[in-house]
């Protein structure tokens, strides 16, 4: 866990949240990536060192959709920089973590990722994230 | 908005949340605050240029507890440093967001704050705070 990679907002349209993020953050989104996997669009503000990832779902059954559906819109996830993601993974299985992917997985931005259940982290979706090398 | 300052995660109790984030975020709690206006313990972890503030409510009718009842334990809000906190309030105020304390009140960490109304920020309740200098 060296930093906060990104906070993820899950938002029903990246058409009226990007224009309203960049006022709120007074700085232009300066990409978007569609993750088919994942059934997102994403869009990308920087902040400092970390970055702001806004996301819309492409199928109502997606993972976003249902997150709206249930919490409304709002904040999703905070991803952690990590250097090592698979001796992250086990370092924090072996404290008691749950995985909820037992292998990394790609993820925008080019990263390779892996989620922690929820559960254990009081109620907080955390995403280790690592620079995708290969 | 020069950079996010913290993260605000809302736990029922923080003798059980720190060890768990000092073991998920691999780093020690350093510093714990009460904040008597706001009803709420806090404790402090850093990562990387940013916080991880963790929230207890003192009281059953406090923000943070009624949160919790609401929502369950989770992120609450994400603080972004500004170096002007009155010229902030003013850009945003001008842009349409709407805030939820027209002047600026004393948050944790010897800070100034301004909350803006979530409604206006797809769901996310954003804090504006600045190093209180007086």
């Amino acid at each position: 866990m060296r930093k906060i990679e990104h906070i993820g907002i899950a938002v029903r349209s990246l058409s009226t949240a990007i224009p309203l993020y960049e006022k709120l953050l007074n700085t232009p989104c300066y990409k978007t990536e569609e993750v088919e996997m994942e059934k997102v669009k994403t869009a990308f503000f920087a902040t400092g060192e970390n970055k702001i990832e806004l996301l819309e779902s492409t199928d109502p059954e997606g993972v976003i959709a249902r997150y709206i559906d249930k919490k409304g819109e709002g904040i999703h996830h905070i991803a952690f920089d990590v250097e090592d993601i698979e001796a992250e993974m086990k370092r924090l299985q072996e404290e008691g973590f749950e995985l909820l992917n037992p292998a990394p997985k790609r993820g925008a931005d080019n990263k390779l990722v892996c989620f922690l259940h929820p559960k254990g982290t009081n109620g907080v979706l955390i995403e280790l994230c690592m620079e995708n090398r290969t």
